[in-house]
């Protein structure tokens, strides 16, 4: 897709500043930028690099004032992030699968499949399966029975969906997730054994959901684990059985929450945080990377670090002086040593 | 699968209080019932449902007394949690799998499958791979050369296994779990390049172990990484090449196990645990989870905590004047100040 | 493959000590040896095996003197653990796939595959795909439009690789890693919803890199994510968009790299490690598992502990007195006091 320089501040609502037949297929970033190319000044710190990139095009603020000659074509906006946005859109748009259904698809004869929808190779919708118009089900797919796709869904190579989980309008799920598996539910016996407890729930993901590579959801022992609208799940997170997990909050890679935890809407969450089970977790509630929540989180928009987890600003200071400890332990054995002689 | 009240009180050896031919189709939790479905008041905290509960069966004590009216007919059973695990059981396998070789599975002529083995689409058996009777073998799935499964097996969606892996009766593997990756072993060499190990060993899974989803194990460096009976691994979990796990171990999700660590039996391992190589943990080992374990564990029964961990109350203790260390520095500093000045 | 005494110690470059014409088909460990395999004496902590051994043939070294009668027939060599690393790749090669083509594979008529290839069943190349002379694409494999592979790669069972990501040489991919996923990109809206930042990027793989079985590698914003000659990544880590690590990097795993760090040459990280997001971490350093690193790392060769991670010797050290905080405590509330009942 060749688009000149023109083409692009329309689409931006931008002003062309340079030559606008300039032709350009694929963004770039300022430094690495390449003829055929539009880069991006964002931040002012990278300004050097608008005076050396080789992009044609360079995506600029209104007010932008070069200092020294630029090569590039300048499109000028009002919002560079914005633009960029529309900008990666409009380039990502190009590798959409067109809706086709593979050959070598397993589908049911049951199994209900909307307008415009893709389905790649290899993978299998079972019985009873549900897929909304616009959905793209990439290759290596699995569907198990009864599983219901909202309109719109994109779920990449290898995902694998177990029976009777309901997905939303709009979700999109990264190669080889799993969703529904059991829950780790077992009840030692007399003899030290362990017991499977049956897990009959399934798993719910609502509207605008996205869930990242290799990440695992477990379906409720009964009832659902539960997903809300607009939640961000990144890689390999772990999602216990029944938990629920409340609108807009976003969760970085690696954390964990055990089963039947609820976390309440807007937290922000950060890589390889593990949650304890069976409690509950605040609105906005924002916890620091690698902290362990071991209770209940019951102020909304509390920040939190440590393992056990503790109120933010507190671990922060308490660290400070646990990297003193030698020095102050030291200065301490020779106040007590002092203290003894004088008496 | 529906059921009157009657069959479900004679399954559970329980009595019916209220109306014996009302029917039901599914469990349900006591807060969510619905007609057509069978609660249960395990914990008395959670009374109140009783009386507002939709669900058309309940199941209480022996000895549970209602206070107010209760719209629900009664089963009663002498323990509630054992009644509840026979009833999922009973639900549960309406979704088992028929005993079927899908058309679309490549199975190689050499492979001895026993009887009542089902077989899912786009699965694959290499050279040598033998299954014992009644394995459910789900779709997607991978079994590499010489591969042995015993009777009654279930591997889930896309699990992989590689060559030589030697699986018990009974193993539950869920969906895209690996067993038999390469080992993470390579030679540092003079340029500060590394050289791989190769590995030549296998992995052995015995009776009654389960094994979550996304988890992987990789085989030994030469002999084997044994994974004893009933052990119970959680999802996202990794045990390094030569690992030993001791019999009805259970570990939490996203925990790792470095090579050729040995963990006695009856030990339970808290989430995000992490193991460093080559030690030996004694039986009934209690992890928090977290825990970093740097070195061997002698005592058996020891509980830890902590990264390096300590003994649990040790760092309990530790962790609670961690807390007040920007108070207790404020304190010292105090107070060396005036012995300073008395001086 | 059967193997006489002789043979072996002449592809290791050793010398008969018994019998050179015992057979052997397999490596064995010292304490587990059978007749029919080899093991091999490398740290004398074991030698007493080496009287018990039932191992046709033991490996030792040249200048080994056995204390009392050995069964097996012996092979000396100057060098045991690279004897053993030629033995094992010896072995090791039985195993290889033979360059064959699944029929059950999908392939785009667009897709040109070099010489001595072997794809499995169910793959899946997609327009544009280019695999380099020698490639082993296992079995269930997915590659996205216009992915390359440079020669000698082997992409195990299950790997799932996005659109326009170039892999180079002798690259190792192990099961269900996933190459190229969305970042996990976000911009907050003012109605607290979040919209998807778009991934144009790629993910550029260079030679002699192996990545562990379900890694997860997101792919760059713009630009790439990229990993550099010689690294080694373990099972379970992730990495985010637009990350860089540096030649002959080793990762254990389960750790986490956030977007756009940069992380130097020749670098140890343990298992569970986490990092921020936009950081550059010096050549050379170490880092202690379970750490997490929330700044730039600028000295070469710092060796890091704790989370946040402070310098390794001071992290212990401020540890150690960790474990005495309750005495401590203790004798500062009393010499506290005493002060005080001083005044």
């Amino acid at each position: 897709m060749q688009l000149t320089a023109q083409a692009l501040a329309d689409l931006l609502d931008g002003i062309v500043d340079g030559n606008p037949d300039v032709l350009v297929n694929r963004p770039s970033k300022i430094e690495e930028g390449e003829p055929g190319s539009i880069s991006f000044l964002g931040n002012l710190k990278y300004e050097e690099y608008a005076y050396t990139t080789k992009a044609s095009i360079l995506l600029v603020s209104k007010d932008f004032e070069p200092r020294e000659a630029v090569k590039a074509t300048l499109i000028r906006v009002d919002n560079v992030y914005a633009a960029i946005q529309q900008l990666l859109q409009h380039f990502g748009q190009g590798s959409q699968q067109s809706a086709k259904v593979a050959d070598q698809a397993s589908i049911h004869e049951s199994a209900v499949v909307g307008a415009e929808v893709s389905i790649g190779a290899f993978s299998i919708l079972q019985e009873g399966v549900k897929v909304g118009d616009g959905c793209q089900i990439h290759e290596q797919v699995f569907l198990g029975e009864n599983v219901q796709l909202g309109e719109g869904v994109i779920l990449y190579p290898g995902v694998k969906v177990y029976a009777n989980a309901v997905i939303g309008d709009r979700v999109i799920i990264h190669a080889n997730a799993v969703i529904g598996s059991d829950g780790f539910g077992f009840v030692p016996q007399e003899d030290g054994h362990y017991k499977k407890i049956v897990h009959v729930g399934n798993v719910v993901i609502e509207d605008d959901v996205e869930i990242g590579a290799n990440t695992t959801i477990d379906r409720g022992t009964m009832g659902s684990t539960l997903i809300k609208r607009g939640v961000k799940l990144d890689n390999l997170i772990q999602i216990g059985h029944n938990v629920v997990i409340g609108e807009d909050t976003v969760i970085a890679a690696q954390a964990g929450v055990a089963g039947s935890t609820k976390i309440g809407k807007g937290c922000r969450i950060g890589g390889q945080v593990g949650f304890v089970g069976h409690v509950t977790i605040a609105d906005g509630t924002q916890i620091q990377a690698q902290s362990g929540i071991a209770g209940p989180v019951k102020e909304p928009g509390t920040a939190l670090f440590g393992s056990p987890a503790i109120p933010y600003r507190d671990y922060i200071r308490s660290y400070a002086v646990f990297k003193k400890l030698p020095e102050l332990y030291k200065r301490f054995n020779l106040l007590e040593r002092k203290q003894i002689s004088e008496e």
